[in-house]
């Protein structure tokens, strides 16, 4: 099968490799009818270091159970199924608190050793049961860029804006106009969120994040957005920052804009030593919270939302490639000339 | 009258000063009746660089109002009253959404330039009406120590344990035996926590810990004390951490010990740069929350339980002192010979 591998910051190749197959009894194997390229990958894509047999990448997918291991219950072949970034077994703990992303079993896909990719043709799903989320649609449903967002961005985004503590009337401003935070501004506006503030300077981006429901956009960095922020909020700030970007200046700029009481709920992985400590933070009195989420638990609120067209997450895609293009996918998001790739392996 | 000032680390002096006098229409004058030495205090007393005229110090009391200015509407001479350690005006936004210490026009006692400081024979009390909580008891009643404690050290406790979302059922740590830690396992147990640790090493401390409803002592610090907290909470650490210490090493272990999921909740005044960002604190979606104690908002709710002797905090006091002994109350705080030092003016 097809597969897309990385050897070091910049070198991404697709490959052919043995087919994905069953390894585990409560393993499903998927065939991938959409992936993604993830913000998140471009991480890696700017500083991994040279690895000798490189590393399976992709964390989002869509697809088709093919087959499924003895010993899985839930799942039947044939299911049209999301595959969530991480994988859980759905019974410890954590799972059952809805923290699927601190499975005692789990891992994460691209990531955790012995797991492949989603940028492939098809993938194998540990712990199946825990892990997939069947979805009452067909492959071929029209709405299926927005429930692919499900696999990653449009939870992660909703995490941000749950850790943000986002409720009805609260002011709320966006740090980072990639999809993950055009889906924080999806999620602001669903829980309630009185105003939305982006802040994000790409147009196309801005364009979106106005669609829905960012009333202002601010374009300055640093210093000059914080004063700008507090500012359009009606001067102490606001009460929900979703920080989706992972920097240090993002992270400082999100303790800064935050209203005394107010909490950051932060999705980017953190590329920052310490979150700020004092003075605004602790004085405050500024909750911060967030990680990676535990979109496999939100599935089922989203869902709805998403069938019914109330929100539509899969906007975020403005660039659709086949397995082969990946590559060029990668260059595309980390030239910021797409929001966000759709593969179609 | 008389009243204490430090100088720089480790001068503190009680100095006969100029009465304490109503300067705007909003005050109120309190006799103090009872003041204390707070663990906090202890900062300045170790690193205080040399002031010329001193710093008024103290921001805990109860007392007397023996005066009021002509706009004091609520507060009337001859009440009883508690003076938490940030005045607040009671009706700015963040007064009405019970967070006090970020009163706009408030500010922290023995530290906001020009309002006096707390061990002394009397006060000014900016905000009157906002600030001061009147006691349904007379000055002489038996359970003035407890009372005394809602000041600060009780509350703090409790903002601890909030902003670490202890609920029934929780697995609670506790780092640091000083009184607000102490007032802290008072407050997880009020709260229903399942099991308390407490992270400590001083006798007497612990005894009291102990006797306030910790089941588990550990006086380890570092990677030790971590594992055998984590061990001691069942393998992955507890959901509610109360850092009430504010050293860097505090903090590090805080986050260390949290379960997936769980909470930091923070009131030592941070002596540290930041917060670790990545991996346990990142990847475990842990929460971290806290700064200064809204304390005012917490003494309605509190007070029952002490009238009603449910709780005893005033049990961390464990000397009594005059006021010009309080020199000597501040070196047996700092050489841990006292837990906390009432000061009687």
């Amino acid at each position: 099968m097809r597969a897309t591998i990385m050897y070091r910051a910049g070198d991404v190749r697709v490959e052919t490799i043995p087919d994905a197959t069953i390894v585990n009894p409560t393993d499903a194997l998927v065939r991938t009818t959409r992936a993604c390229i993830c913000g998140s990958d471009l991480w890696p894509y700017k500083d991994m270091e040279p690895v000798k047999n490189g590393r399976r990448m992709g964390h989002e997918a869509i697809g088709v159970v093919e087959a499924i291991g003895a010993e899985v219950r839930k799942i039947k072949k044939g299911d049209f199924v999301i595959m969530p970034f991480a994988f859980s077994d759905g019974t410890c703990a954590f799972c059952q608190e809805g923290l699927q992303t601190s499975c005692v079993h789990g891992g994460f896909f691209g990531y955790t050793e012995g797991v492949g990719g989603a940028q492939a043709e098809a993938i194998r799903i540990p712990h199946a049961d825990g892990t997939l989320f069947v979805l009452p649609v067909r492959e071929d449903n029209s709405l299926v860029a927005s429930l692919l967002t499900l696999s990653d961005v449009m939870g992660t985004g909703h995490h941000a804006a749950v850790a943000a503590k986002v409720a009805r009337g609260k002011k709320v401003a966006v740090i980072g106009d990639g999809a993950v935070g055009l889906c924080g501004v999806i999620a602001a506006k669903r829980l309630g969120a009185e105003q939305i503030i982006m802040l994000g300077r790409h147009p196309d981006r801005i364009a979106l994040a106005k669609a829905f429901g960012a009333a202002d956009i601010i374009s300055e960095r640093g210093e000059e957005a914080v004063e700008r922020v507090r500012k359009s909020a009606g001067g102490f700030g606001v009460h929900s920052v979703l920080e989706c970007v992972g920097t240090e200046q993002a992270m400082q700029t999100a303790v800064s804009i935050t209203r005394p009481g107010g909490a950051v709920g932060r999705v980017g992985v953190p590329h920052y030593p310490g979150i700020p400590a004092s003075d605004t933070a602790f004085f405050g009195n500024i909750t911060v919270s967030g990680g990676p989420a535990p979109v496999r638990s939100y599935m089922s609120e989203l869902l709805p939302d998403i069938l019914e067209g109330r929100i539509q997450p899969g906007r975020v895609f403005d660039r659709i490639i086949g397995i082969n293009e990946v590559p060029d996918g990668y260059r595309a998001m980390d030239k910021r000339e797409a929001i966000k790739v759709m593969v179609k392996p």
